[in-house]
């Protein structure tokens, strides 16, 4: 599968396209740990939105039964009115639908909406607000740039 | 007070020099949110740890008594051994101090350790490791970057 490199000085231009396109009030943000975190951080200070709260989730695959989800430290969101879900990718859609659905269940009152950078056609879920689709594996600069030995201006 | 602007390649490259100062084992990566999400997350990448959980903290200023910091969304650490607590700066201390004292008294087996890339001589904590000194402003590339209007290269 074809690799890009996502770099900082990408995603600090595709978060402003982002935010152009985001079109609703939100008072909370709650990044998906690992991929939303750096995401998060700058949209809540662009926001400035300090209410930034990180929920956490594991994948597991099994063959013998369907993937699924656990979603764990769920923020409390008692002050909460409505919430922007943000993610790098949404990529099969399970981990955007497992948050939402725990969030909604223990939250009815409050609206939730969902960006990411990335979306994959083939997920099961769009999110409210996306900029890109991906069709090739995505390296991003949090997930390469400590683990290189060479530095690359771009970088 | 004098301003410095905190570019993303030199938190990539203050980390890789903060990586080859850590020196004991942890599992677990506890962000301070939100200064220390965006460091958490490269990091997480970089040690291949994906229990990152970030804890929210507010801190009020009142003239009638002393400053105080409440901490909430404490993570569920139930199968942490040892974990680091990160944030961009230890300014007054009175953050990590809290932070701390509050999750040493939840999980007292487990082993805390702290790390951030700045750090105030005057503060009433140091964290276990740190990369620099902090004697002015700094205008952290998350916090400025997006409210730019001009692009400049090296951001």
């Amino acid at each position: 599968m074809k690799k890009i490199y996502y770099s900082y000085s990408k995603l600090r231009d595709d978060l402003k396209a982002l935010t152009k396109k985001i079109d609703r009030p939100f008072d909370t943000i709650i990044p998906i740990a690992r991929g939303g975190l750096t995401i998060a951080h700058l949209l809540g200070e662009y926001y400035d939105i300090r209410e930034v709260y990180a929920i956490n989730t594991i994948g597991y695959n099994d063959t013998q039964k369907l993937d699924s989800v656990e979603v764990f430290n769920i923020p409390n969101l008692k002050n909460t009115k409505s919430a922007l879900i943000v993610d790098d990718i949404v990529d099969s859609g399970d981990t955007l639908i497992a948050v939402l659905d725990i969030l909604q269940k223990r939250y009815p009152d409050i609206q939730f909406y969902s960006a990411s950078i990335f979306y994959k056609k083939s997920a099961k879920i769009a999110p409210t607000w996306y900029l890109k689709e991906a069709n090739e594996w995505i390296d991003f600069f949090w997930s390469v740039d400590l683990k290189d030995k060479n530095d690359i201006d771009d970088r």
